[in-house]
């Protein structure tokens, strides 16, 4: 008798939930009593009058698909309205958007590398840069998180022409910053190509909210390549590669995940350039969103960030989960990371701020956190 | 002296060009005189009013974006309601959507393979999964295209316990239908799970649009999983997994494209509900596309396709280049595809049917295919 293809499931997801690894997909309603510090709408741009009527237009001028890849029918002028702003607004000489962060960070990473090629990348690299590694099939050496000698050594010691060193700016978890600097020098001074996402940090980091590789004087520079996403500050969908025009049109001809996906929705696409356009009108937005993080970190008792996210690390997944499940019964949404998002024994909680939370609602941050936070015996980061 | 990192790039764009292989993006404007041959919008929804009009009510009800991972605050309850109609429209237990058609197949195969499983992918498989089996780390096992008995002895001579058998059920380029049912039959005799990619199935084939493993009486069984594109057919964004609980309770666990990317934006997911009423309450409409499809291979002198995708096999690159060039210049968009889009050699033009062409519409499609085809010597498909 053949065994079910399938028998395997139940015996793994047992597994998971001994270790209080389970996840369930909890389905939020439109309009809700509790407060949310778990999603990476850093800037409340997503709820913006400006931009939701950004994405109404668009679906009414272009209809609710792109009805096809961005090589054949996918690509319209608003599309391209929008490369040229995002990279406009960046520092950068041109942009590709692609339907979402992960899949900029597959194309932009497979493009560039290959069998013949070294990528070195951070211990502490976001889930879909980490993919884009496997995927590439170029050689890969994770080095320490922000270890700038590491880098160096790896670069120093290797066989291959061509390298990568491949970082998020701003982490995704902790919200710290990347030496961006030290690491562009060191890769410049090794022949390697740097590659930053700045997922976290566009509209939150670096000038009115242009990122870190801006703050440090690297946008546009031609060894540098950016990747963003259009779904966290600017509220929207989609992700973007952001650099020489040589790059860009590499990965026209030959990115896997641009050419052989359906192009950004134009609902998406026009959201995103609505709220690009906000952050450009009001400079003064990613400070605030940074003050409010300021609070929630003074709130919880952990140390100030430099980003929109603030880490408590409780340790345990269960502890975490019933920190989190606690928050939400008084009236607060927070993010529980587990492995495999975060390493073993440092599950958290993970607050992110908003520009646009009040007072009042930061009072109620105070409130919650002290009863939850004040009863755990947290371990804070 | 160190060499430039990006200083490769030159030579190879100048390689593809010499080879006809650059693509450049064309941006299409928001009104055209052009016919449309190109897109994937089969049923013509895209631009259907009630369409435009369920995502425009998603996105003032719900804001621009998802605002996070599925997993933390990037599920609505209007992704719900979007799961559970899908599934029971196609009939499945569950449903999971993801950002694209690309992520759901990345997920569905990376979360049920692994390094002790062996996955048999058929020669002409979509992208989307031949970069999932790569991510898989899994044995693969390529086998021709559409060939039962080769797939039936990879599965007899494994060592694997586990085993999945992965097809499209429609050839994009192509359009031509894979054995689903002995592909079934092969798979379950020997343990394994068959996967089917239904990006063009669905909405163009099978009872009322809902695929070739309904048409052979296979959604629902517990030893199949399908993958779903919203962003054809139903001309919005996105992409799904349906099968079993157990599956998409796993996916949700340990699909990386699923866990670390923002969710699908509410105007998509609203837009694609809408579009699934539509395909519901209209079930002609699939037999209508595959009636224009008919009409446009007439026209460009092909075999009767069974898809809304008609194939016209040219061979070489540039001359089909210049023969979609030639049908635009007469007020036809067509798909040009070329290599890695396809082997090389068949270098193709590929025309859509869309159920909503006129028979004026036809008739241009007559005029200009018989002034292109005739005049290129095309090797017919």
């Amino acid at each position: 008798m053949t065994e079910h293809p399938l028998s395997w499931l139940a015996g793994h997801a047992e597994r998971r939930r001994a270790a209080g690894l389970r996840r369930v997909l909890r389905a939020r309603r439109p309009v809700e009593e509790v407060l949310d510090l778990a999603g990476n709408d850093y800037l409340g741009l997503s709820r913006d009058p400006r931009v939701i009527e950004g994405g109404v237009a668009a679906l009414r001028a272009w209809g609710a698909g792109a009805t096809g890849s961005r090589l054949v029918t996918g690509t319209t002028a608003l599309h391209a309205e929008l490369e040229d702003e995002l990279a406009g607004f960046c520092g950068y000489s041109t942009a590709l958007v692609f339907s979402s962060g992960y899949a900029a960070n597959l194309g932009v990473l497979t493009a560039l590398s290959g069998p013949d090629a070294l990528i070195v990348s951070d211990a502490a690299n976001h889930a879909s840069l980490v993919d884009a590694c496997r995927l590439s099939r170029a050689r890969i050496a994770v080095v320490p998180h922000n270890s700038v000698g590491a880098v160096d050594a790896v670069l120093r010691a290797r066989t291959e022409t061509r390298a990568l060193v491949v970082t998020d700016s701003v982490g995704s978890v902790d919200g710290d910053h990347a030496p961006v600097a030290e690491l562009h020098r060191v890769a410049r001074a090794r022949g390697a190509l740097l590659i930053v996402d700045e997922a976290h940090g566009l509209g939150v980091c670096g000038p009115g909210g242009r990122g870190l590789l801006a703050a440090a004087g690297l946008a546009g520079s031609d060894d540098v390549v950016a990747t963003v996403t259009l779904s966290k500050a600017l509220g929207s969908q989609g992700g973007a590669v952001l650099g020489p025009a040589a790059v860009t049109e590499h990965l026209v001809d030959t990115a896997r995940s641009f050419i052989f996906d359906t192009g950004l929705a134009p609902a998406s696409a026009g959201a995103a350039l609505a709220a690009l356009r906000v952050l450009a009108a009001e400079p003064s937005l990613p400070a605030a969103a940074l003050s409010v993080a300021g609070e929630i970190a003074d709130a919880a008792g952990v140390t100030m960030p430099k980003s929109a996210v603030v880490s408590v690390v409780l340790g345990e997944p269960l502890a975490t989960v019933e920190a989190a499940a606690r928050c939400l019964e008084l009236g607060l949404r927070v993010g529980c990371f587990r492995p495999p998002s975060v390493p073993v024994g440092t599950s958290r909680l993970r607050l992110t701020a908003r520009a646009s939370l009040t007072g009042e609602d930061l009072d109620r941050v105070r409130m919650v956190l002290a009863e939850v936070l004040g009863s755990v015996g947290a371990v804070r980061s």
